[in-house]
């Protein structure tokens, strides 16, 4: 049941993986393993020891996660995993200065002709840029997490964090992401617009409905080893919000854990201290024509400070509502 | 980075561990972790596919998480692991009848001679009841598991689970635990007494606070791939309720992170639905002498039918209070 991690080149790591009980069931235990994916890739393919790693000046440095997309397909998505379902995961990355690595995830079932049905995976090779903005595989889901070096600035403040990598970082023999798919303009738009989605969309209406709620750091789960708070709590922070809009909205618990995240992405702007307050907000806009289509938008602030700390935007497919039918 | 897992012989599994960021920072976490080594032990040892499991009927059946003990202590406890630590984890199963099993690890951290001190692990031979009953070494953690194999008896309700174990499932082999040590009027006194330690020790006086809140089920967090309440999730409730009390007793966050768990045990007598609400509630005793030492017991329970569904206990030692000092 152990992971198997091979290190075929320099530029690719292969897993194939049974899904564990400890890595299905929530997002957040999910993103743990996919997180753990990404910085055994980083210390696999540039050489540093990311558990451990201390900048030039021998302070501890982080491999931090500053941007999240995930993105599923009816085949496979971030809550159709089972204990026991078998996976290949293809990962690799690319160079994005020398301070930052983007690392590309493809996840797909590997059915090994069982019961399940879905085939063996016969192309292993990590995706490139053009099948991961062009071309996906149809029955694949893909993973991208932007990371960057940072180090704390004051040793008990999560609040003032700085770039510095490790000096054995390096990722000079890496490919480049073609300027065609920068990353920087849709990260410059999430953090302005607030939304990863067009806010003009003619496709989609927004709801009436809001949420806005407090949300004190729950220091028995959201930080992370090294007293952050932890990039996969965000995720579940995000969940809480859209959970919280989709209970007022009349809908129920059974439905918001059937429906699909088809696409999820989130930037993380800045950390909080364990003491902190958050305000978690969530709207939802419904696509025209597909009722069932979802796009909804969660900002994490500070309450104190009001800073944004992190932007996300879901799309969902999800279940078809009762109806009342007064005419039948 | 990735775990190695080493099938020495039929009895015992070894393994060389390095601490991921994904299985630290958080009780919820590391326990995800812990229970996915039984999972493995079972599988292992016992001859049964735990992650996909069918009864004789066909039906899926779970490797439930029955009791839980942890036990630590100064040089290293499920608060002190941090990413990159090494460990040393030796595990092995004891017989509990054609239905359950209990598992063992011990685990150590592994010097290997780097600047943590610690010395290598020389002996790695799995703990047998003796060591792990009378006997502990003295630097290392100890987590005890007690799994029965259980089915819904219906396929949409979590209330009413039933004892089923795959056909495969053999535990002849394994070595039976002495009577001294049977742990089943462990767990009865749990159940009649709702606490694990003596609640007539003259060396606890118990503390006037108590805290009961309601907690709806977190629909985001708290159930596992299979759609039952996650066993871990019933750990992080537990200290919920423990850090509520604690902060109502005017204690800081800060010293709530940095108290040391050196004992926890639990036992899960009922699953819950994804629409219950539960209620915890929490008290405290403390050491008589010792005032840094305490014993918590939680309770939670099924709000709307008053079913208790987990009994827990933590030994805990505190630091230091801030006292207010008016002759200085």
């Amino acid at each position: 049941m152990t992971d198997v991690a091979e290190n075929s080149s320099a530029l690719r790591l292969k897993r194939r993986v049974r899904v564990r009980l400890g890595m299905s069931g929530s997002i957040h235990l999910l993103a743990a393993q996919i997180g753990d994916w990404t910085w055994e890739t980083v210390a696999c393919l540039c050489h540093a020891d990311v558990l451990s790693a201390r900048n030039e000046a021998g302070a501890p440095t982080y491999l931090a996660f500053y941007h999240i997309r995930v993105r599923g397909g009816l085949a496979l998505h971030s809550g159709s995993m089972r204990p026991g379902d078998r996976l290949v995961v293809a990962a690799t990355c690319f160079r994005q200065g020398p301070m930052s690595v983007l690392t590309a995830h493809r996840i797909e079932r590997d059915g090994s002709g069982d019961s399940e049905g879905s085939l063996r995976v016969v192309d292993d090779s990590p995706p490139n840029a053009v099948e991961l903005y062009e071309r996906p595989r149809e029955n694949a889901m893909y993973v991208e997490t932007f990371n960057h070096w940072i180090a704390r600035s004051s040793p008990d403040s999560n609040s003032d964090l700085v770039k510095s990598a490790p000096p054995e970082f390096t990722t000079d023999h890496l490919p480049e992401l073609p300027a065609a798919y920068d990353l920087r303009s849709t990260f410059l738009r999430a953090r302005t617009k607030h939304t990863f989605h067009d806010p003009d969309d003619p496709e989609y209406r927004s709801s009436a409905e809001t949420v806005e709620f407090e949300y004190p750091v729950d220091v028995v789960r959201d930080l992370n080893g090294v007293g952050l708070l932890y990039f996969a709590s965000y995720l579940s922070l995000t969940d809480k919000a859209a959970h919280a809009l989709w209970r007022r909205q009349g809908r129920s618990n059974r439905d918001f854990l059937d429906r699909i995240v088809l696409d999820r992405q989130i930037s993380y702007l800045r950390n909080a201290d364990l003491d902190s307050t958050l305000v978690l907000s969530a709207r939802t806009r419904t696509h025209v024509t597909d009722l069932g289509r979802e796009v909804v938008d969660v900002l994490i602030r500070d309450r104190d400070s009001g800073y944004v700390l992190a932007v996300s935007t879901l799309h969902t497919l999800n279940p078809p509502q009762e109806k009342s039918c007064p005419n039948l």
